[in-house]
């Protein structure tokens, strides 16, 4: 078999840190409720994913922020272009994972 | 604004799952090069992600065995239907992350 070019992706595996950012825990939730709600204050997204702690929604929210995922004005969080243009991307792996992931293997 | 439901989403946050898979270095060019080069022997694979030290290599492949992602027959690794599958997410993620990750944020 010939051998696949895979050097300039091998090079920067970017999409293993996109992944990385999409598989941290409530993030994938965090940004559902951004896409399907819109733009939201602390409280409402506080009461839209009531499973997490203030605590941890604070800081996800800050890293999301420093990812320029998400951003904050005037006490508002929204999505920004790059965290809207991850839409596609959720809804696809949501497809798969709907299929494809049995309930036992949910954590 | 009023509350969004997902009581059904994040009783089982299945997709963050599927991106902890997929996020897991390595594992999205594996996939990559058994989606773009169909089955191949492991001599073949390691020589397509010549990054990858044989040793991570099985481990990784043995980790997707588990998940029934790729699946071991006469010797050619070779994606399962769980695994093709997947083909519609990874462009959509690198898509997404080759317009959105700059190559500093590459680890």
């Amino acid at each position: 078999m010939e051998q696949i070019k895979v050097t300039e992706f091998s090079l920067c595996p970017k999409f293993e840190k996109a992944f990385t950012i999409l598989g941290k825990k409530w993030n994938g939730l965090i940004l559902d409720v951004l896409l399907e709600g819109g733009p939201q204050r602390f409280v409402e997204l506080a009461n839209n994913v009531p499973e997490v702690s203030d605590r941890v929604l604070v800081e996800r929210l800050r890293e999301l922020e420093r990812e320029g995922i998400v951003t904050k004005e005037s006490n508002l969080y929204r999505l920004t272009e790059k965290g809207t243009d991850l839409e596609k991307s959720l809804i696809s792996v949501k497809n798969w994972s709907e299929k494809w992931i049995t309930p036992e293997e949910c954590s």
